[in-house]
């Protein structure tokens, strides 16, 4: 850390460049929007903040098994994060694999790693524990993060605890560059490790997530998220009883998304009891769904189906972002001596 | 091998397309030119073939004490081969770092390939053997070998036999993409295994190699390569005494640039004996490597020096190298479906 910076940077006068990665993942439910996609659309409407938001296919390709899966996930993520509001006015909304200088200076990177590093990555180290058998790519992940970041002299990158060592690698990464180079030339992030506070899924036990199936979805159907919100587990108090909204699941999930009144209501409801049983929290769950995702389905639905209209939407976007990674490509190869001229 | 090949590919018609890297090196000596240099110009006069005869500076920085030197050698390298007279008519030299489709389709092969595989790469472990601090650029070496070759739809690569084992990767790594995608999209190379005779220094022991010290340089200045003439091993062998060319170094070294003439001439009089010493046979040496080095020396410090006529002289080159890779990496892309459009 405080690492001597490079003299010339890309930044914009007063903003703060936030770089935030997601995965390209179909069928976005509450879960993601409450954890990444809301933080990523409040930043991207904050003045003081210049947000790059990449959708990383090229990191969804390290499980061999599913090579083909981020490619066609790419759209969905996008038409989510659009859709829910994200500003693309100063900021910027891309896609990893419509940027190639990020792996080239992912060369770079990996000419002044040691093996030794990248063997002692968790992620790395869980894979092999867990029996895989890893790819050289998930072997080289923390090397094209790091690429990802330095690329685009991102000055803060939020990520939850298990992403921590992988932004220390980075700062790593950037130290090594530098003094194998002789002066600064990469720019150092700060990590921001955020408490990513945990969602409940709709069994009430666990982390709400599409592999246990206790998701809900943003934009399925009305029917679907109808029979969702009904079968949320709640526990046995009667209809008049008071209840806790801490411990029941409509609640928290109601709390991820829903309006500051909504949950008000809700909260009094609950504590109060008299009349107000878990079948009236989950109408009212489900009409609060409606209300913040459900009117905007069609709007979803639309930019799904657009590829067109999107990639022309992010063509400014992906124009800006290729600028600061060619200059940041240029500077990196400046200070190596490569090229021919 | 044998496997199924992609539809289509960007191959010329009537001519195999051969592909052989250079390490940028500075000071290139009578070696490399038998070994390399003169085989490749060869090679690109032929009209069955087009050879991309490619400056891989990027493997260069394996090496993280050295990384500031490949950017150095690029130029005396280039400048060797076209003094040397590499045809440019309907072949392609060009410099790795000016091609970055290959850093992405190196991406797309670590995603196919097991860590255990770069493991046993004969290279990697040598150098863990040495004791070396291995990079990850280094573990990734074969990857961006095989890179370098599908990214052109290479057909044929000749390599010594060191090199033998990245090429059966190289294979290996089309056969578990085009699986994993489905349907051959990358072209399989054939190697071309060469039994690279040696030739031997100016120490009359060693292979001649720079690290040794015992080469003798294509370009010195006149003085220094009469010094080095004039120092190479003998034995003790009088004047008019019959003397074994197989066993002479100052033969060897002759033979492996020499006019034919200049050959039977030497082998004769050294055969014979009578009033031809090494002396003589030196100073036929030198007057040979003026002939063929020496009387381009001009040329060679020309191109050394002028960066800019180069540049221009290779941009037909890199930009029909591009047109390849882009296509190829286009094919890729499709097969993994990605991209935003």
């Amino acid at each position: 850390m405080n690492q001597p910076q490079p003299a010339h940077t890309t930044h914009t006068a007063g903003r703060t460049r936030v770089l935030t990665g997601a995965k390209p993942t179909a069928d976005l439910h509450v879960g993601n929007y409450f954890g990444a996609i809301r933080p990523a659309v409040e930043a991207s409407h904050d003045t003081n903040k210049e947000v790059i938001l990449m959708c990383v296919d090229w990191h969804g390709l390290t499980d061999k098994a599913k090579m083909l899966e981020p490619g066609k996930q790419t759209s969905g993520l996008l038409a989510t994060y659009l859709t829910m509001g994200f500003s693309l006015e100063k900021n910027m909304c891309i896609v990893q694999s419509e940027i190639p200088q990020i792996l080239e200076i992912a060369w770079y990177l990996s000419c002044v790693s040691a093996v030794g590093l990248l063997e002692r990555a968790h992620a790395f180290k869980d894979a092999v524990a867990n029996g895989k058998e890893p790819t050289a790519g998930l072997f080289n992940y923390p090397i094209l993060m790091a690429a990802d970041i330095v690329t685009f002299d991102a000055q803060v990158v939020p990520v939850g605890k298990d992403q921590a060592q992988h932004l220390e690698y980075a700062s790593d990464m950037v130290r090594y560059f530098n003094n194998a180079v002789g002066h600064p030339v990469l720019f150092e992030p700060k990590p921001q490790i955020q408490e990513t506070p945990l969602l409940i899924g709709t069994d009430g036990e666990r982390k709400m997530s599409k592999s246990y199936g206790n998701h809900l979805p943003l934009f399925a159907p009305k029917k679907e998220i109808e029979k969702r919100c009904k079968e949320i587990k709640t526990d046995s108090k009667g209809l008049d009883d008071p209840k806790d909204p801490e411990s029941c699941a409509v609640f928290q999930i109601l709390k991820s998304f829903g309006s500051e009144d909504s949950v008000v209501y809700m909260e009094e409801r609950l504590r109060k009891g008299t009349g107000y049983g878990y079948g009236h929290a989950k109408k009212d769950l489900f009409d609060e769904h409606e209300r913040v995702f459900g009117s905007k389905r069609e709007q979803y639905e639309h930019y799904l189906n657009s590829p067109r209209e999107v990639a022309q939407l992010l063509t400014p976007c992906h124009e800006r972002a290729r600028h600061v990674a060619a200059t940041v490509r240029q500077r990196v190869r400046d200070a190596l001596g490569l090229g021919i001229l």
